[in-house]
């Protein structure tokens, strides 16, 4: 059932496993912008007009025979209570915007595993979004064309010939494409050649940004790659432009962590050794203070100084730390000072259990 | 045999259970500055007086039937390295400047256990030390006195009718005699009260100092509590009021602890686990940062957050992490960076042998 989205942590992109170069890339993500034909963009709807957009994309989907569309739940932000739109904010399954909202045409349509998720009325009538762990950007791009192409069966799209789709941000006019992708750069950070990074990414037309989105800080060494352009270019360009960056990211962050290793061996060892430290024995733990040092618990499993933790499970964590996960698991409301108590209980536990699994396998 | 004591970590004041008072007061010390009559006080000695002291006090020394002056060893400093040296400064049995001095006849007559320590012309001719666990100053009085009336037969010593016992220093004249207690304060440093324990402490003619005597910052929240005259006052008159001042401060120390224990429960856990969380998991350590949470894990142990760790283990760390003990150690000498990652290793070892010993005790 796509309810349990709502009431546990897991979303598929946590399965690290599952991707290509998950000791850097987290995950990979592909959204299509796209808006129904002769309606209003979304800011501009009233709720009569609003209440039609979101049937006729119902109708769309539950008439549709694909596959990949069969196991998805239209939850209708009326029906969710502020603190479960926060949890979808939290698996990335939704924007921050589009939480603020409480309206009955205001939804999201989501398959159980949270693989793809598609907002409706944020700020375009339609965002097909599909996530994957991992580097996966053609497998994120099919899995959203696929689904793009099953809706447009039943749907008329505000599309021109020249500009292509249109958008509610002209930004995202074009193919309405954009591409994602989460790392995890502590090496670049360390050695400081992180400043270089962003300046060279944004000559190559792309966005470097932080963990949750458009404004928000980086923390914990986690960056969101993008393409910043959607018009020109097919999907498949910026596709393959982003996977091609990705991949020399991905390629110079390995030899920073190598050279790292080598010639910085015990300083490194005591950075990672005191995160876990602090982690595992922590009584009162904030937010930010959590992602940054599972960062470095994070480059300590992925350099092989940390044995027996699961990338998983650090996925996993980076969610369950969240204020509405941790609201969501003591099944009340909770002041900061209250959260920050529960999660360190939460990631002491979870990494605890980690060690004792790796052990028992050790045997 | 006493030459032990250049090779291993320990000395008997580390013995906690065997002191009153001692998750608050380390050791209590009481020490006698005596001179021979009609010599020069040692920083106007030359070599020929200078051997004449030391072998008139080895005579006396050898010649007293004395059950506690048995077991003793001298050695005199033209007979050990820099390093050892070092090493019995850290154990707190001589004085930094008394280990700046390597002639035959600068020395030390000291017991197997480091319980009673002799300095041989530092700056006076004669400095009799006595040092116990806990709070223990009549014992440790006793322990001084005994000695002093044993050598006193064969010695004869430079006394005043009117002024005491003469000593090089004036501030010393009199009783010659110096009681202090090293005690570990966290309740008072976290609550902000030690700057008025400072100034109260000064009116009572009490001195407070670091952990390494005379002009040494206090570090790991570890006070020296001393008298400042020596005086007009019998030796029984001292002892008394400090231990009436030391009692006082346990008892306030004691209240201050269990007020934080009260009042703020978690941020005193999280602080006592994120010492040990970091002690048993850094790879490089300064000594500094070590002593100081080192002092949060003593906290811990002593009310009770932390079990299974031993209140020995955690005085023989003070000296087992000092540079000279780590040198020794390891066979040679090291650098700062190696020292740093030696101690880490050090207290990782002895905290995790502690955890285990502890829960094997529970089973």
């Amino acid at each position: 059932m796509s309810e349990d989205i709502l009431n546990n942590n897991y979303v598929y992109w946590m399965e690290a496993k599952e991707g290509s170069n998950s000791d850097i890339v987290i995950s990979s993500r592909v959204r299509l912008a796209r808006n129904l034909n002769n309606l209003p963009f979304p800011h501009l709807l009233n709720e009569e007009k609003g209440l039609h957009t979101i049937n006729t994309i119902k109708n769309a989907w539950e008439k549709s025979p694909r596959e990949n569309l069969k196991d998805m739940t239209l939850f209708t932000f009326n029906q969710l209570t502020n603190l479960d739109r926060q949890i979808l904010v939290e698996k990335h399954l939704i924007s921050p915007n589009h939480a603020a909202s409480n309206t009955a045409y205001n939804g999201l349509l989501v398959n159980e595993q949270g693989s793809l998720a598609i907002m409706i009325n944020e700020e375009d009538h339609l965002r097909i979004q599909c996530f994957l762990p991992g580097l996966q950007l053609s497998e994120a791009l099919n899995c959203a064309q696929t689904v793009d192409d099953a809706l447009e069966e039943n749907l008329r799209l505000a599309f021109d010939e020249n500009m292509g789709f249109l958008t509610s941000c002209p930004t995202n006019t074009g193919t309405g494409m954009r591409a994602s992708v989460m790392i995890h750069l502590p090496a670049f950070v360390i050695t400081g050649q992180i400043n270089y990074l962003y300046q060279n990414v944004s000559q190559l037309g792309m966005t470097v940004r932080g963990l949750y989105g458009e404004g928000t800080e980086a923390i914990g060494n986690m960056f969101q790659l993008s393409n910043q352009v959607t018009l020109g270019q097919t999907e498949e360009d910026i596709r393959s432009k982003l996977d091609s960056i990705a991949g020399q990211i991905v390629q110079q962050e390995r030899m920073l962590r190598e050279k790292l290793s080598n010639e910085m061996r015990y300083q490194l060892e005591d950075r990672i050794g005191r995160a876990y430290g602090i982690l595992t024995n922590a009584r009162v733990i904030t937010s930010n203070e959590a992602i940054t040092l599972l960062s470095d618990v994070r480059l300590g499993v992925d350099i092989g100084i940390l044995k027996g933790i699961n990338a998983f499970a650090l996925n996993e964590l980076l969610v369950a730390i969240r204020p509405a996960h941790l609201q969501k698991k003591a099944g009340r409301e909770m002041e900061s000072f209250e959260r920050d108590v529960k999660r360190a209980e939460v990631i002491k536990e979870k990494l605890l259990r980690e060690k004792r699994q790796g052990e028992d396998q050790d045997v």
